[in-house]
Protein backbone atom coordinates (compact mmCIF):
# COMPACT_ATOMS: atom_id res chain seq x y z
CA UNK A 1 0.00 0.00 0.00
CA UNK A 2 1.68 3.34 -1.03
CA UNK A 3 1.77 6.17 1.85
CA UNK A 4 2.18 9.80 1.14
CA UNK A 5 4.58 9.50 4.14
CA UNK A 6 6.47 6.58 3.53
CA UNK A 7 10.19 6.91 3.07
CA UNK A 8 10.44 10.75 4.09
CA UNK A 9 14.34 11.91 3.69
CA UNK A 10 15.50 13.42 6.51
CA UNK A 11 17.65 16.00 4.69
CA UNK A 12 17.90 16.44 0.83
CA UNK A 13 20.03 19.01 -1.08
CA UNK A 14 16.72 19.76 -3.36
CA UNK A 15 13.02 19.51 -3.29
CA UNK A 16 11.47 15.97 -3.83
CA UNK A 17 8.92 15.64 -6.55
CA UNK A 18 7.04 12.55 -7.66
CA UNK A 19 4.33 12.18 -10.09
CA UNK A 20 1.16 9.75 -7.94
CA UNK A 21 -0.73 9.64 -10.94
CA UNK A 22 -1.36 11.11 -14.16
CA UNK A 23 -4.24 11.32 -16.37
CA UNK A 24 -4.75 13.46 -19.51
CA UNK A 25 -5.15 17.05 -17.75
CA UNK A 26 -4.79 15.91 -13.98
CA UNK A 27 -1.02 15.01 -12.47
CA UNK A 28 -1.08 14.72 -9.04
CA UNK A 29 2.13 15.36 -7.48
CA UNK A 30 4.00 14.60 -4.08
CA UNK A 31 6.39 17.18 -3.06
CA UNK A 32 8.86 16.86 -0.14
CA UNK A 33 10.66 19.51 1.57
CA UNK A 34 13.63 19.81 3.77
CA UNK A 35 13.79 23.49 4.42
CA UNK A 36 14.24 24.79 0.74
CA UNK A 37 12.14 27.46 -0.42
CA UNK A 38 11.09 28.46 -4.37
CA UNK A 39 15.10 29.24 -6.12
CA UNK A 40 15.76 32.70 -5.01
CA UNK A 41 13.78 34.93 -7.03
CA UNK A 42 11.43 32.24 -8.88
CA UNK A 43 7.97 32.57 -9.18
CA UNK A 44 5.81 30.18 -10.37
CA UNK A 45 4.29 31.23 -13.03
CA UNK A 46 1.79 28.22 -14.52
CA UNK A 47 -0.74 28.04 -17.44
CA UNK A 48 -2.27 25.50 -15.72
CA UNK A 49 -4.40 25.60 -12.09
CA UNK A 50 -2.51 24.01 -9.35
CA UNK A 51 -4.75 23.00 -5.82
CA UNK A 52 -2.12 22.24 -3.41
CA UNK A 53 -2.39 21.21 0.06
CA UNK A 54 0.47 20.53 2.80
CA UNK A 55 0.02 17.56 4.78
CA UNK A 56 3.38 17.49 7.30
CA UNK A 57 5.68 20.58 7.95
CA UNK A 58 5.48 23.76 7.57
CA UNK A 59 5.61 26.72 4.71
CA UNK A 60 5.61 30.20 4.04
CA UNK A 61 3.62 31.21 0.68
CA UNK A 62 3.57 34.27 -0.73
CA UNK A 63 1.09 35.18 -3.49
CA UNK A 64 2.49 38.09 -5.60
CA UNK A 65 1.02 41.39 -4.17
CA UNK A 66 0.18 39.87 -1.03
CA UNK A 67 1.64 39.15 2.74
CA UNK A 68 2.73 35.67 2.88
CA UNK A 69 0.57 32.78 4.39
CA UNK A 70 1.80 30.14 6.52
CA UNK A 71 0.71 27.07 5.88
CA UNK A 72 0.16 24.40 8.30
CA UNK A 73 -0.72 20.67 8.33
CA UNK A 74 -4.42 20.36 6.48
CA UNK A 75 -3.77 23.70 4.94
CA UNK A 76 -4.82 23.99 1.63
CA UNK A 77 -4.90 26.54 -1.57
CA UNK A 78 -6.08 26.98 -4.68
CA UNK A 79 -3.89 28.75 -7.49
CA UNK A 80 -5.07 29.25 -10.65
CA UNK A 81 -3.65 29.53 -13.63
CA UNK A 82 -0.78 32.35 -13.86
CA UNK A 83 -1.83 33.18 -10.44
CA UNK A 84 2.29 34.35 -9.82
CA UNK A 85 3.19 32.29 -6.36
CA UNK A 86 6.47 31.05 -4.59
CA UNK A 87 7.46 29.03 -1.08
CA UNK A 88 9.23 31.95 0.83
CA UNK A 89 10.43 29.13 3.63
CA UNK A 90 10.04 25.37 4.56
CA UNK A 91 10.35 23.38 8.13
CA UNK A 92 14.03 23.44 8.62
CA UNK A 93 13.24 20.62 11.74
CA UNK A 94 11.35 18.18 9.94
CA UNK A 95 10.14 17.31 6.48
CA UNK A 96 6.93 19.22 4.66
CA UNK A 97 4.66 17.00 2.47
CA UNK A 98 2.95 18.53 -0.05
CA UNK A 99 0.26 17.35 -2.23
CA UNK A 100 -0.49 19.18 -5.38
CA UNK A 101 -2.84 18.55 -8.05
CA UNK A 102 -2.30 20.13 -11.50
CA UNK A 103 -5.24 20.37 -13.52
CA UNK A 104 -5.37 21.02 -17.64
CA UNK A 105 -1.61 21.35 -17.28
CA UNK A 106 -0.12 20.47 -20.99
CA UNK A 107 1.72 17.25 -21.33
CA UNK A 108 5.24 17.77 -20.66
CA UNK A 109 6.29 14.23 -22.14
CA UNK A 110 4.36 13.77 -25.27
CA UNK A 111 7.25 11.45 -26.66
CA UNK A 112 7.51 9.38 -23.77
CA UNK A 113 11.21 10.76 -23.27
CA UNK A 114 11.93 11.17 -19.97
CA UNK A 115 12.58 14.79 -18.60
CA UNK B 1 -7.28 29.57 5.04
CA UNK B 2 -9.31 26.67 4.53
CA UNK B 3 -8.03 23.35 6.29
CA UNK B 4 -8.96 19.50 5.53
CA UNK B 5 -9.14 19.11 9.29
CA UNK B 6 -10.96 22.13 10.76
CA UNK B 7 -14.68 21.69 12.20
CA UNK B 8 -14.39 18.17 12.26
CA UNK B 9 -17.31 16.45 14.15
CA UNK B 10 -17.12 13.71 16.69
CA UNK B 11 -20.31 11.66 15.35
CA UNK B 12 -22.69 12.32 12.78
CA UNK B 13 -25.36 10.29 11.81
CA UNK B 14 -24.14 9.95 7.70
CA UNK B 15 -20.91 10.72 6.24
CA UNK B 16 -20.51 14.04 5.18
CA UNK B 17 -19.51 15.00 1.45
CA UNK B 18 -17.82 18.12 0.64
CA UNK B 19 -16.15 19.38 -2.75
CA UNK B 20 -13.75 21.22 -2.49
CA UNK B 21 -12.73 22.25 -5.80
CA UNK B 22 -14.65 21.20 -9.15
CA UNK B 23 -13.48 22.08 -12.05
CA UNK B 24 -14.50 20.35 -15.64
CA UNK B 25 -13.27 16.50 -16.01
CA UNK B 26 -11.76 16.94 -11.86
CA UNK B 27 -13.61 17.23 -8.51
CA UNK B 28 -11.64 17.57 -5.46
CA UNK B 29 -13.83 15.81 -2.17
CA UNK B 30 -13.34 15.69 1.19
CA UNK B 31 -15.25 12.97 3.03
CA UNK B 32 -15.54 12.47 6.93
CA UNK B 33 -16.71 8.99 7.62
CA UNK B 34 -17.20 8.73 11.69
CA UNK B 35 -17.48 4.88 11.83
CA UNK B 36 -20.05 4.52 8.86
CA UNK B 37 -19.03 1.54 6.33
CA UNK B 38 -20.38 2.30 2.94
CA UNK B 39 -23.99 1.22 2.84
CA UNK B 40 -24.84 -2.32 2.97
CA UNK B 41 -24.44 -4.66 0.33
CA UNK B 42 -23.63 -1.32 -1.45
CA UNK B 43 -20.71 -1.33 -3.90
CA UNK B 44 -19.23 1.93 -5.58
CA UNK B 45 -19.21 1.27 -9.63
CA UNK B 46 -18.23 4.56 -11.27
CA UNK B 47 -18.02 5.65 -14.50
CA UNK B 48 -15.49 7.46 -14.16
CA UNK B 49 -11.31 7.47 -12.45
CA UNK B 50 -10.89 8.45 -8.86
CA UNK B 51 -7.87 8.24 -6.49
CA UNK B 52 -7.95 8.34 -2.65
CA UNK B 53 -6.42 9.00 -0.06
CA UNK B 54 -6.67 8.39 4.05
CA UNK B 55 -5.59 11.40 5.66
CA UNK B 56 -6.76 10.43 9.19
CA UNK B 57 -8.73 7.52 11.18
CA UNK B 58 -8.81 4.56 9.39
CA UNK B 59 -10.48 2.08 7.62
CA UNK B 60 -11.12 -1.36 5.38
CA UNK B 61 -11.27 -1.07 2.02
CA UNK B 62 -12.98 -4.04 0.21
CA UNK B 63 -11.97 -3.73 -3.82
CA UNK B 64 -14.51 -7.11 -5.25
CA UNK B 65 -13.15 -10.04 -5.63
CA UNK B 66 -10.22 -9.28 -3.45
CA UNK B 67 -9.10 -9.21 0.89
CA UNK B 68 -9.95 -6.19 2.37
CA UNK B 69 -7.45 -3.57 3.13
CA UNK B 70 -6.44 -1.93 6.05
CA UNK B 71 -6.14 2.30 5.18
CA UNK B 72 -4.40 4.41 7.69
CA UNK B 73 -3.13 8.02 7.16
CA UNK B 74 -0.96 8.64 3.83
CA UNK B 75 -2.00 5.49 2.25
CA UNK B 76 -3.71 5.60 -0.89
CA UNK B 77 -5.23 4.00 -3.87
CA UNK B 78 -5.95 4.36 -7.37
CA UNK B 79 -9.85 2.75 -7.95
CA UNK B 80 -9.75 3.25 -12.34
CA UNK B 81 -13.27 3.16 -13.24
CA UNK B 82 -15.90 0.16 -12.46
CA UNK B 83 -13.20 -1.40 -9.88
CA UNK B 84 -16.18 -1.96 -7.76
CA UNK B 85 -15.63 -1.27 -4.18
CA UNK B 86 -17.17 -0.35 -0.68
CA UNK B 87 -15.92 0.34 2.50
CA UNK B 88 -16.61 -2.00 5.10
CA UNK B 89 -15.95 -0.09 8.32
CA UNK B 90 -14.63 3.30 9.44
CA UNK B 91 -12.67 4.02 12.76
CA UNK B 92 -15.58 4.58 15.61
CA UNK B 93 -13.19 6.09 17.98
CA UNK B 94 -11.81 9.31 15.89
CA UNK B 95 -12.96 10.85 12.32
CA UNK B 96 -11.66 9.31 9.33
CA UNK B 97 -10.66 12.34 6.75
CA UNK B 98 -10.22 11.20 3.21
CA UNK B 99 -9.16 13.15 -0.01
CA UNK B 100 -10.95 12.30 -3.08
CA UNK B 101 -9.95 13.14 -6.26
CA UNK B 102 -12.27 12.16 -9.08
CA UNK B 103 -11.70 12.29 -12.85
CA UNK B 104 -13.44 12.28 -15.61
CA UNK B 105 -16.55 12.56 -13.85
CA UNK B 106 -19.74 13.57 -15.99
CA UNK B 107 -21.25 16.76 -14.46
CA UNK B 108 -23.61 15.66 -12.59
CA UNK B 109 -25.45 18.90 -11.99
CA UNK B 110 -25.60 21.04 -16.00
CA UNK B 111 -28.23 23.00 -14.62
CA UNK B 112 -26.65 24.32 -11.59
CA UNK B 113 -29.37 23.37 -8.95
CA UNK B 114 -27.83 21.25 -6.14
CA UNK B 115 -28.12 17.54 -5.93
Amino acid sequence: MPNLFADLPAKTDEELFSDLLKRPGVRIERIISTGQPSPPGHWYDQDWDEWVVLLAGSAGLVIEGKPEIVLEPGDYVFLPAHRRHRVSWTDAGSPTVWLAIHIGEPDRNPSGDSR
